[in-house]
């Protein structure tokens, strides 16, 4: 192993007393994005303000930034831009797609899916009218149901309540052989292990940064065009800065070249550097490292809980190329059970209606935060420990 | 006049020798905002990690402050909600609109909009299918094309070329009239003299908050829904933190209460962060008197320019009126002349093909920046010492 994780964890400003395994849900701060802020807040917007577009370089960071994602996810070269939510780019890879299918009207997904991409989905089929609609099937039926009916496959590669991994170049290319274009949303992917949208044959592939990246609440998302379709890809969503001249203010929308076109409105500059400075620490990392260390991590984990909790049901695959960066337990007291880990330092997260999550984020998880939460959930599991009304009751972001 | 606006200056870290008459464009950092932008960065992200959801108030944020901008345009209580870019709002407001007049298929606008605006409506005709159109007119002929086939009339209240401001509640009134719906982009409005939405009839309204509302490069955008709409709009743009239960993780879509439905995806922590602590200066700010200061300062500027640069012509309405806080001048080599100026420390800027851009923004501006940018844009006009290869040379934002 060539990457030096006992470095990277010392990137990150973790808090004192915490193990952090929620990293799949919001990465923590990477110390140098906190000067990096600053410095954007004072130095550029403070001294430079307007100039700071072109003498900082703003306008150029959704691209720059681009294809820093881009080498993480095996992206082509200027493959990438930067650019609002993962929703938004959910909706601009999906109608895209929708237009290069013209005869088909089914969006096919499984209902393993974020649900956001099926909302976004969904919204985008009753603006489109006409017969367009989405059908989501269980996902171990996704590829029993790609047929000559299926304009779009849009799946998520980890799932993200079981971290059950969808294999990406084989669905691909099913997906192809019936005549369909396949989205790609890497949201439980990118950082937590070696993508290859270009190798797998991702026709488009969206994500987000705050997870396994760690730029930060409420960070950009990313969307993936494949070369092949930069040119005939038409942006529903057709804002100013994805227009051939955003500058020239013609009253007539021409999209821009290759993937710039998906840009929208006024990129956030703040978030954007609070990413630019996260994904300094990538610079240093092997992806077949961080995969090894990973499953190490991930395997430690399930052995542990499996050895110790008996009342929790594994519920990501054991199988090393069926799973993500995550291990999930079902237990019908999950929320409780959560709360008291949470309560005794050990952050993962909940999700409806019974799954414990745990990311496994090698850059700053390490053995020994692996076996305190096994150890944590242990004793709360063998005490009872989370029978209490303080952990019964919900918060609003669960 | 009640409001202390040479207090309200010292509350702006301004870049040191220069005077900025661009704020309609970007607005300079509040020197609040630095310390607060570190907060989140540190204390919060850094400190909280994922709990800061919760625990520091981000998932409220976009509804908490949504209310601040609210009392600024004249909004009902709980109608304004923050997110993504105002492109991305103008598409939202926009759909929303269409589907509520199921009958008709235009969507007027002036060519005098923002080009974003016209190309979001482009895109989601082009989405919708069917018939449905985009139709501008010169901003003077607005009003004569409002007819029965009109579904939604969408206007930006001030030119950002010209500062011509729309008169809303005539024009909403004659589009309700007609049996349309009305679209009011707010963008050099909001922050920039008194708006009345309630009063004024406005069934939607967006805008940005980096122009007079100084929330840094790509601050986020802000939607007013009118309460007679919020629980019959349906937002095109159905993303998860819009769902009625977004942690319920349902597979089906159901919008939520109220204008929150309007929000897509998770919000930008660090630009409300410091939207946040710019909204504080407003705090001690009297609409009327920012309007009345705003006149004094755009009139001395007319005056003066007039009085010393013959070369150039008055864009901008002489009648208080019928416009906003900024002024523009007319002349053919103004990239030129914008760039010379610039170069002097007197920071306005360009806009195609003609268009010299200046804001007034009483929060920071005063006499002496009035009177310095007259006396050098005279002598730059003067001395012809616009005239240098340097000068012409153009950025790539301009």
């Amino acid at each position: 192993m060539q990457t030096d994780f006992k470095a990277t964890r010392a990137l990150f400003d973790l808090p004192e007393g915490v193990t952090y395994l929620d990293g799949n849900s919001l990465g923590p701060l990477p110390r140098a994005a906190a000067a990096r802020v600053a410095q954007t807040v004072t130095a550029e917007w403070g001294q430079m303000v307007i100039t700071g577009w072109n003498r900082a370089g703003w306008m150029e960071m959704p691209m720059r930034i681009g294809n820093r994602i881009g080498r993480l996810i095996g992206a082509e070269a200027d493959s990438v831009v930067m650019g609002d939510t993962l929703s938004i780019k959910v909706y601009q890879a999906l109608a895209s797609a929708l237009e290069m299918v013209p005869d088909r009207r089914v969006i096919l997904s499984d209902t393993g899916n974020f649900p956001s991409d099926l909302y976004m989905a969904e919204g985008l089929c009753r603006t489109l009218g006409e017969d367009y609609r989405l059908k989501t099937v269980a996902p171990e039926a996704v590829a029993d149901h790609i047929d000559e009916t299926v304009a779009v496959l849009m799946l998520t590669e980890v799932d993200y309540r079981t971290g059950r991994r969808h294999d990406m170049p084989t669905l691909t290319a099913a997906a192809h052989a019936a005549g369909a274009l396949v989205v790609w949303d890497l949201a439980h992917s990118a950082g937590a292990l070696p993508v290859d949208v270009a190798g797998g044959g991702a026709d488009f592939a969206v994500g987000c940064t705050y997870k396994y990246l760690n730029s930060g609440p409420g960070g950009p998302a990313f969307i993936y065009v494949a070369p092949r379709h930069q040119d005939r890809a038409r942006p529903a969503l057709s804002g100013w800065l994805g227009h051939e001249a955003p500058f020239a203010f013609d009253l007539d929308y021409r999209p821009g070249a290759g993937v710039e076109r998906m840009r929208v409105g006024t990129p956030p500059i703040l978030q954007l550097a609070a990413l630019d400075a996260a994904l300094d620490i990538w610079d240093g990392v092997d992806m077949a490292d961080l995969r090894a260390r990973s499953l190490q991590l991930t395997d430690r984990f399930i052995a542990g809980v499996e050895a110790t909790c008996p009342d929790l049901t594994l519920a990501t695959p054991r199988n090393h190329k069926a799973r993500g960066s995550q291990v999930s337990f079902r237990h019908p007291e999950g929320y409780a059970i959560m709360q008291a880990l949470i309560a005794e330092g050990v952050i993962g997260d909940f999700r409806a209606p019974d799954i414990l999550r745990f990311g496994f984020t090698p850059l700053y998880t390490d053995e020994a935060d692996v076996d305190r939460a096994i150890s944590t959930l242990a004793a709360i599991l063998k005490g009872g420990l989370w029978d209490r009304p303080e952990y019964r009751q919900r918060a609003r972001v669960t």
